[in-house]
């Protein structure tokens, strides 16, 4: 990638760092940005630094926002006795969607993981905690990834709950809707099993 | 994707606009913005605005260079008498990589495409006419893309090059048909150039 005049370079070294990116998409990212027009690049960095200086974490659930207080917080219509527990705010996105949900969120902003140096005190656990003195919440939905550091993260902060007076749930874990069971791999599949109710 | 902070859906539909990004791409490129710290947020916006504002055409070949003329073009050491066209500055990069070629270059920036509204003149073909007055050119190798497009523009170019006392060839199909020259292995690029034929 020396080849390039150094301008080029360095940009494409700015998109291979990315998710995801590769020589050749940082490349072909890089020929986007030259192709375009001045309007164009400046609504590209605009919304760039608009990102980085407008969004911060909500005083309250550490979800994304540009106010002080998310608009979930911030609504009156959300049932403030249960607080969903995630480890991303793309899975807030994700269970907006369903328009099921009315309850509260509360963003870990990662998951435990010792291989990659995340201890429990780099996520937003503390401020999870702090949350429930006034005795409003009733329930925490563990809602975090069910992959191995998920689960751990889940365990860790349950295990913390127990001198609450607060019923700690989980996601329930099952054949996804709409899968072939052949499919459906042995752990899933024992999980469905597991947690099988009368219908 | 109305789901978010306004911010944050502006920079997901931004990066949206990039070649091969969806949605799902679009919003881990965004997420990664988020986090960048501050000095990183400059370096990426720093390598966005020095592309653009430095990167231009060289005067002589249409190659993309910080300077007026491509150091290429200012080199004393390659050989003017024969000229390569190809159609993006990619393949430049692609082509000097084998470090078989000593000519020039000539970039046409596209192919001839009818269906996309690219006809002869949006390309830089005039510009290549230009460089063969003085007479020092004495070989023009066709690289376009050995696509239906890239070959229809080789022909075009060869039929303009007839009244002139100059060898056209053609890159031998080493180079496997319906590829496109920038993704072909270095090994490939060197027999395509050694192999080349009179058209």
């Amino acid at each position: 990638m020396a080849n390039y005049v150094p301008a080029l370079d360095r940009l494409v070294e700015e998109f291979r760092k990315m998710p995801s990116i590769g020589t050749k998409s940082a490349e072909r990212l890089a020929f986007y940005v030259l192709s375009l027009k001045d309007k164009e690049i400046q609504s590209l960095i605009d919304a760039i630094t608009n990102a980085h200086d407008k969004i911060h974490q909500c005083k309250i659930c550490k979800n994304l926002t540009e106010n002080e207080i998310c608009t979930i917080c911030a609504s009156g219509k959300r049932d403030r006795s249960v607080i969903c527990v995630v480890s991303d705010p793309r899975d807030v996105v994700a269970l907006e969607k369903t328009h099921e949900y009315r309850g509260l969120y509360h963003v870990l902003h990662g998951v435990i993981s010792p291989m990659n140096g995340v201890g429990p005190e780099q996520l937003t656990i503390k401020d999870l905690m702090s949350r429930l003195s006034d005795n409003t919440v009733k329930e925490i939905i563990m809602a975090t990834d069910p992959t191995i550091e998920g689960e751990a993260t889940a365990m860790y902060i349950s295990r913390l709950l127990k001198p609450f007076d607060i019923t700690v749930t989980r996601l329930a874990y099952g054949i996804p809707v709409g899968a072939e069971l052949e499919y459906a791999d042995e752990v899933t599949l024992s999980r469905a099993l597991e947690w099988r109710r009368e219908i």
